[in-house]
């Protein structure tokens, strides 16, 4: 293999005590942040202890390229591994992995932009956000959630008591009860030691006027704390979705159900790998569970502050809060061991989680303020898939319904009030960005929009910014344009008889340039290779036999769908002509498709304002029957079948035309 | 008021600054623990805190005289209370109120016999320890506890899980709650989430055998712990009656319900008040609830130590305590503020308690081991009680039995399988030693038998040592005696008439001598005084009017009553005929009248090993109907007829003869 050469003397990092306890000072540009550390530690590492963001989508392990760094000083060392992903004269610059590069001195590193977390198109909302609308082919605008009672998780009821006599001298804590069951029919309460220890001195020194905080926990009604005075005015929920790529927190007043505010911010766990099996890896390797708890804790208590802070909530007037994830981020959030979900026959540790004190996990609401975490179905269909079928209200109506959410799994569920299925499907990481030469995520500078017409290239950026990069859509996009220009096959190859200046080989490998390396940031081409395409073809091969074979599974056809419901993050930003065009979507009336938005935040409002929905998302992940793919051969058959733009069964793609 | 004089100079510890940062170092003899203290600090709290008991009944007041110690070295000062309790010499000679004396300098003191703890009779057991059964008018033997199935409170289940397949990917705690539904027939299981943070590692690393730890509460089942391999064995449980005067604890094997051990030891408190109404003063003044909380769960823990070392049951196989006390004992155990217990209208903060974790109030048996405490009916009707109606079986049948327990209160219950009422009558110190001048508790040189015939007076002590003082059944032998000999009339005023030389006058108060001088410990004579005689009909006269009372709030008479059971420590050494000569209990046949032992903590055993006995102390505490007697006008005027011996109404005693 073919390794590069460093600027100074190599110094190897052997089992001989060079790396003992001798530390070095490392500081990383651009924003100055410094940290000590110990001789021999990863760079990558130094720059998680640092609080420093570098991209990094392998956890670690060399393979992705993404943990790109500069070193501007200090002593550096050959790494086997850089020559897949630098050229000669970037390696002689000093550019390194920074999971394969040990701290041997102190070190001046640049952080390049390509490694950098930039803001994001976070879907913090519900609804679709700079959302263009395609003309005549537009999908619909996202439908209401649906309606469920407004009966809160966490109630807080102000009470005036009558104070105790000689004729009715019953225990404070059954005065309380009593007046509870006046005012809310309830039979019992329980309560928590907490509550009790100061409750005598709570009702005397307020004058026997308390507010009595509930929450509702496996049909039972517990006491959380009675606090003097009317405080129920102050009773704010927090609706969060825990995603892999990006946590969003919505601020509820649970007076009335009224969304305050929402914030989102990327997952702090992408620091230790970019997807979750990655993170996995991290988390049942060498790294521990505890980062990766710890990370998505302080997601949240960021978030915490930050919307405290913006609608003027003190945080310990938050009582309760809904988290809704994929399974592995919902054991991760709750501190347990998810190391059997990626091994087979994938076994979670638990489906259903308890109600916590969100103090517990470190979370900084009140103190006595409760946690959800909605349930699971299984090991690849999580807490967010359970709450996009309570958002979408697919389980409440006779017409079968599907729901996708796509990233580096695709979830898709199928059913109605009757039944439901679903399944995951490993798509790979091209929809984020990933496994592809000049893939990027939808950042600032990602080419969103791609274009070819008689040989010109259009693009549009996100943030209109020098091209950087392709993001999900962007890909999508060329495949289809490519397609459609004949430029490649039906099986996804170069068709090299054409005579076209953008068509280049590199290493004997084709590549289209969609963008000359002088209009791209950083100089050089934007290009999109053949095994580019062939990684696509397999996503979406992956994501289209899943969907089919779900209905086969169910013995329907695509016919058959009332509405086909499109979720998270990358569907928000698909343009469904194409994607339909190139076959990851199935070829059914437009209209029929519909984007949900962020359905899994959508869903755990609704279970955080209405018990009614929360037991909804209780049933529907009891009921819901997983159909383990891996395991089932139809998928096997329908995949291969699937690997041909848009499909080896053109009669499955009536309206595709080119 | 006469004042003692002080060896040394008085060295006044006045509000200005002499009390300040200073410390000095106390000794106390004959252990010869020390301490340093800040000067100004009363002596009282400097033996508290070197966890050297002094006797204390009045809760630090400087009235009850029991503090009595014994200045060797050091500076002491003037005590203006002195003179009730010491004589002239006495106070010359060093001896002090250890509460009303403050640390002026470096100290040595003794702690005299009479102030010291010593090994008392506690009722360890079930039974009646050390009786001797009175010839034709004994009572019968203890009866057996009732028969309640075994059904324990914590139940460890052993589970050979069959490992998942893809076929069978079920959640690990699905596999459990699975299994054990198969085994055990219940329909679902709450977990705790630190039952679930490590469980996918337990369950791979014993091979899926393990064992399942359950609590029940509320009618749900808890999965408390799952444990590697078989520990279905290794499953103990602790009962213990958390008294006024002493904690017992029994350890209970919980795999078939075998006592394994009992200890027994003082209440801790009694360093804060002798009684409740001293502790809760102290616990709701300067003192706060923390040292009272604090000394029961020393208590505990300390039993715990001594029977796991005993039983070679390791702490750590202790999972479930039942704990039963009175409603005051429960709140301190508990950390629940008592206070309003005392005040009229007499509120406690719960009468039913949740179950929570012992470790979470600091006792020290396996971390996720639960506590439940019995629930309490009143502010002086507890959990003792009602355990002592299921380990008598009251509740069962429908014959009207009755149930008391005298202490500084006398609680009494009476009713059947259909209904129960109770109420708690304020019984004095008489019937513990106190409010007596040569009263003392039930410890070594108590004299704890009497007999006099022809003048002559036979003594029979505790472990036979040289006569100390009177305790309980001691004073109600001599009030017997005296009026059989009539030396005193039915008004409990001395026959002056009678020419006997024990009658003698001291300041002008008529007493009996018991025990010459020359024959007692100490030297001093021990009387039995008019006033004395005067607070025990007092004594007896409460608890009598308020069984009388009871019986006419539920329109029956005393012959209706099938039985009538004496619980706890004094019950058990009482002689039966001379406690109803005296007008203390009825007078019905005496073979109706059953000693049940330490029925509190039967009851508690029952509740530990039986979901159905644990059951009915919940049933019975909310069904039984507690009378206020101090709202109650019939048990004033029984109260007033009933202050003379045995009782104004004769006709209410017919087998009584003198």
């Amino acid at each position: 293999m073919y390794v590069g050469l460093a600027f100074e003397r190599r110094h190897p990092a052997g089992p001989h005590g060079e790396t003992g306890m001798q530390k070095h000072r490392v500081t990383f540009l651009p924003n100055q942040k410094s940290i000590e550390i110990q001789r021999g530690t990863s760079l990558l590492e130094a720059s998680q202890r640092a609080d420093v963001f570098v991209n990094n989508l392998c956890g670690g392990e060399g393979v992705c390229g993404e943990c790109r760094v500069h070193i501007l000083t200090g002593e550096r060392q050959y790494s086997d591994r850089a020559s897949a992903f630098f050229s000669q004269e970037e390696i002689e610059n000093g550019f390194v992995l920074a999971c394969q590069t040990k701290v041997l001195s102190d070190l001046e590193v640049e952080i390049p932009l390509e490694s950098r977390l930039e803001e994001e198109q976070i879907m913090t909302g519900e609804g679709r956000e700079s959302a263009e609308i395609q003309g005549g082919t537009s999908p619909e605008r996202i439908p209401e959630a649906p309606f469920y009672p407004f009966k809160p998780l966490i109630r807080k009821v102000y009470l005036e008591l009558p104070p105790p006599t000689l004729e009715d001298n019953v225990t404070d804590i059954a005065r309380i009860s009593r007046e509870l069951r006046r005012k809310l029919g309830w039979h019992s309460f329980d309560m928590s030691l907490a509550c009790l220890q100061h409750l005598s001195d709570t009702v005397r020194d307020s004058d026997w006027k308390v507010t009595a905080t509930l929450a509702k926990d496996k049909g039972r009604f517990r006491i959380q704390k009675i606090e003097p005075l009317d405080t129920s005015t102050r009773n704010y929920g927090l609706a969060v979705d825990v995603g892999t790529t990006t946590v969003v927190a919505q601020l509820v007043d649970l007076r009335a159900g009224k969304v305050l505010g929402v914030e989102g911010s990327h997952n702090l766990q992408a620091q230790y790998g970019e997807d979750v099996i990655s993170r996995m890896v991290y988390a049942c390797g060498k790294g521990g569970l505890h980062p990766l708890h710890d990370a998505v804790v302080k997601n949240i208590n960021t978030l915490i502050e930050s919307l405290s802070s913006t609608c003027h909530v003190p945080r310990e007037f938050i009582n309760a809060i809904v988290a809704a994830g994929n399974t592995t981020m919902s054991h991760f959030l709750l501190g347990l061991t998810p190391c059997n979900i990626r091994l087979e026959p994938y076994v979670p540790t638990a489906d259903v989680y308890p109600q916590i004190l969100a103090s517990d996990i470190g979370i900084q609401i009140n103190p006595r303020g409760v946690l959800e975490t909605l349930p699971s179905v299984a090991s690849y269909v999580g807490g967010d898939i359970v709450a996009g079928i309570v958002a979408s209200g697919i389980a409440d109506h006779p017409q079968i319904q599907g729901l996708i959410d796509i990233g580096t799994n695709g979830e898709i569920a199928i059913g109605n009030n009757e039944w439901l299925v679903c399944c995951s499907a490993s798509a790979g990481p091209s929809f984020e960005g990933g496994g592809t030469r000049c893939g990027m995520r939808a950042t600032r500078g990602a080419i969103e929009r791609v274009e070819i017409t008689d040989g010109k290239v259009k693009v549009r950026t996100i943030a209109n910014a020098k091209p950087r990069g392709l993001c999900g859509s962007g890909i999508i996009d060329c495949i289809y344009e490519l397609v459609r220009n004949r430029i490649i096959g039906s099986d996804g190859k170069f068709n090299r008889a054409i005579k076209d200046p953008r068509l280049t080989l590199e290493d004997g490998i084709p590549q289209y340039v969609i963008v000359e390396g002088d209009e791209a940031e950083g100089g050089k081409p934007i290009v999109f290779t053949e095994p580019d395409i062939s990684n696509l073809i397999k996503s979406k091969g992956s994501i289209f036999s899943a969907i089919k074979a779900l209905l086969g599974y169910t013995g329907l056809s695509f016919d058959q769908l009332e509405t086909f419901y499109v979720a998270g993050g990358f569907g928000n930003y698909l343009n469904i002509p194409k994607a339909i065009a190139i076959g990851l979507l199935p070829d059914i009336p437009v209209q029929k498709i519909k984007f949900i938005g962020n359905s899994s935040l959508t869903g755990a409002r609704l279970a955080l304002t209405s018990e009614e929905a929360f037991e909804k998302c209780v049933n529907v992940s009891r009921s819901m029957t997983n159909i383990e793919l891996s395991n089932y051969q139809p998928y096997m058959d329908e995949y291969i079948a699937a690997l041909f733009l848009p499909h080896t069964d053109r009669k499955l793609f009536p309206s595709v035309t080119y």
